[in-house]
């Protein structure tokens, strides 16, 4: 049984993974999410800062916005989101307006999450509580940052 | 000099102010908000979450995207924030996203603000720093609040 539930996270961080790439293929910052409601994907998005120019394009904002269209209402109550990085203020803040249920996240964001590095934003006496997870395929992620920050620091040289 | 400079912020908070009246006559909570820059106000916006069933439908939230969408640029350094109450975390994290200068905002929020009543969010090690000033026009802010659930008790009972 436990095994099961954990291909499923490991099946939907693949997704949010996938949508990570996308943003690489496009030259933005490689983070990606998915939104599962009911055991299903309804909403993927990745990274889109830099081509759209809006600070609220990061991959899990832009995934919960569109599972929010979907689902026609703002509580988001029985959705999970799967996203590559940690989150920062402004998504973790989403998620807690949005009253996400799960959050599983792959890599630590030493510089700007706030579910676990900067600060634990979660367990702070907001009027909803997330349950959360990290590190699925964490060096997959991390891999795809390390590699993409690389090449940026090359082609600016 | 220094009175000069309190009429502005009256002024821009004044702004804000009269967005969170529109809310108001919409039944959303009364909060309103206006991005400032090169001393005119570029965006104004106020609370529109349940008409608009989105949960980044708030005002300073939606303010900020005007003004990113005006400029056409996700960086907003020289834009101030006015908003008639205290950021949840997913606007103060909006702020730090978009690199804005100063924050004025009128009433405390003790149950989801993060500037200064849950946490001091911008007090945090984040790679971008925010000049904030609060209480101006906080009573005509209050008040506003206070009277608009209060009329949603009573319409309940």
């Amino acid at each position: 049984m436990k095994s099961q539930e954990n291909q499923k996270k490991l099946k939907y961080m693949n997704a949010a993974l996938r949508e990570a790439k996308k943003a690489e293929n496009e030259n933005e910052v490689p983070v990606g999410a998915v939104v599962v409601f009911e055991d299903k994907i309804i909403a993927r998005a990745y990274n889109k800062r830099e081509q759209k120019q809006e600070f609220h394009s990061h991959a899990e904002f832009l995934a919960m916005m569109k599972a929010a269209k979907k689902l026609g209402t703002w509580r988001l109550e029985d959705c999970d989101v799967y996203v590559t990085l940690e989150p920062c203020p402004m998504c973790a803040g989403a998620m807690i307006q949005s009253r996400i249920k799960n959050l599983y996240y792959a890599a630590d964001d030493p510089k700007s999450g706030v579910a676990k590095s900067i600060i634990q934003i979660f367990d702070l006496p907001f009027n909803h509580k997330i349950h959360i997870e990290s590190g699925i395929m964490a060096d997959e992620s991390q891999e795809l940052l390390e590699n993409f920050f690389k090449r940026l620091r090359k082609s600016k040289n």
